[in-house]
């Protein structure tokens, strides 16, 4: 059975869990089996803007027929329902304290809605500890039990196993690695601070990095503004293309880019001196050019003991990692809820 | 018994436990009981140029001297030993890889070396660990299972508690916040990299950065140079000292210095969502200004629900931390030794 090698975790439990990944724009679900295949899943739209209570029912409609369906060629019901939302999750009381992506989201008992829309324990947690956990169970973090996962997309989310187990911290948010000081009191970012490792290398903060370039150096970033049609149009996947090109200033952006997220990893390395760093995300996969250079970059500014076993990899389970972990999420919750009440 | 509240930490054992504490000019050795009361303590010089041998030779010799005479007076003979030990310590297999203090200890096999010695399971781990571990069961953390504490000295050190376990990593050589980026590629550190908090608030570095900023601004500095004697004898010392007596320059190091640090805590703070920040070391100690500089720049930077239950505190147990946390070490080393073992 491919079920994680971790000497720390507890037992992942047997039969099917629901896993639902809440996006911004959609909704996955699916019933994922103990060894993290997915048996059978759906897709509905997320009502971004229509309240939690609008979302809630769509997911509790969608997971019933996803149920039924399944039951009618002779799957069995989940013993457990998990989910992974972008944002600050209390994953202890099961809580979604604000959430980027939705609006009318704050302080939504999640869980315990989720328990009662379909009678069976219900665990919560951040978007990038479910595909971590999802990683590190049935993915490139297989057999790992110190692995930090790191996905670059429009924002940068992180998830760390130390130990063979989840950090989650006081309140469940932690693993937020997105938001650790880059250059102090640097270009101002997404979160309350300035100088993040994501106001320098999440899609958002490349284009606009891009954008202020161009308008210092319109010599230099001539390609990448044709290329995007104008500098307020310049995104990360055009600075990408324009860099493939040839443009200096894209290269540059490209460069600058690698170098910074590879000394953001160096303090993700000296913190938790994982085995393994697992990297993923659209920017990741659109750049493929970031991933060998913030390599070098580890290669050069980490203390050599800690290079000793380290490995960097790419996120192996794409856009299922979510639901996968998720699931797994809450077979782990409802084992530690178990054991603790006996 | 005072003993740690921590739920995920395994039991402390009975007994007595010798704790060692290796520094570069001094030894600490303590018996110490499993509420974490000293019961009998010596301290020897450190030879730190003799070599791995001499030196594990004077720990054996002082701790035997210190079991005898405890043992005259009526205890019992400690059933473990723990050292902690400033550098990159593999926590796994009890081998003191590098460190910055002594002469020719590379890949020591302590732990192995202290079992011989003193005929008792031994366990070793980095200093800032051991402070960690001391602090979390009877100090400033005693009953936090997340808890970051950070040791501002010569260097910067830290050690992390989450969900009630020490932070170890693959190797053992976890924690290492003092090497965390803060400016990229700023500053030279004494590891491989540039930028890291140490480059800037370490007491080292805070003497180089005045030392710099005297030379630049020869006017502002005046004072500072004169307490100092010259700029080449500027410490962090002097610079309190020049803060404390209006010298402008020293004023706007102090304040810097204390703005940095609160950064790098926002980092922590975002990686680990500790309940608890404890803060300790000799530049803390000597600058009062740092910490409530710091912590207004943790209030203003830091994601509003990662500040709800957050406390910065400051150490509490002092120069006793690291023989204190040595000797728990040993007991929790020990103690999940056997339950693998079973």
């Amino acid at each position: 059975m491919a079920v994680s090698t971790a000497k720390n975790m507890p037992p992942d439990g047997h039969g099917l869990a629901l896993g639902v990944d809440l996006g911004g724009t959609k909704i996955e679900l699916a019933l994922v089996a103990a060894d993290g295949t997915i048996r059978h899943r759906c897709r509905v739209e997320t009502e971004a803007d229509a309240g939690a209570d609008r979302v809630i029912e769509d997911i509790t409609k969608a997971g019933k027929e996803l149920i039924e369906g399944a039951s009618s060629s002779g799957s069995g019901a989940p013993t457990a329902v998990g989910a992974g939302v972008a944002g600050q999750i209390d994953s202890h009381a099961g809580i979604v304290r604000t959430t980027p992506n939705l609006e009318g989201w704050d302080d939504v008992p999640l869980a315990s809605r989720l328990e009662e829309a379909f009678g069976v324990p219900a665990a919560i947690t951040n978007d990038l500890n479910a595909i971590t956990l999802g990683e590190q169970a049935y993915g490139a973090g297989k057999g790992y039990d110190d692995l930090v996962v790191v996905f670059v997309g429009t924002g940068v989310g992180g998830g760390v196993i130390t130990g063979g187990r989840l950090v989650e911290g006081a309140g469940g948010y932690g693993g937020e690695i997105g938001h650790t000081t880059l250059i102090a009191d640097g270009r101002k970012c997404t979160c309350r601070s300035r100088g993040c490792l994501e106001a320098y290398v999440g899609g958002w903060a490349i284009a606009a990095r891009a954008r202020d370039a161009a308008r210092e150096d319109e010599e230099a970033g001539v390609e990448l503004v044709r290329l995007a049609g104008s500098i307020e149009k310049i995104t990360a996947a055009t600075v990408d293309r324009a860099a493939t090109a040839g443009d200096p200033l894209a290269r540059r952006l490209v460069e600058e880019t690698g170098r910074l997220l590879g000394l953001g990893l160096v303090s993700v390395i000296h913190t938790f001196n994982p085995r393994r760093v697992v990297l993923g995300g659209g920017v990741i996969d659109g750049m493929p050019n970031l991933v060998p250079i913030a390599t070098e970059v580890v290669q050069e500014n980490t203390m050599k003991v800690f290079l000793e076993d380290l490995e960097i990899a790419p996120a192996a389970l794409g856009g299922d990692a979510g639901v996968i972990g998720a699931a797994r999420w809450a077979r782990i919750k409802g084992a530690n809820e178990k054991s603790e009440g006996t």
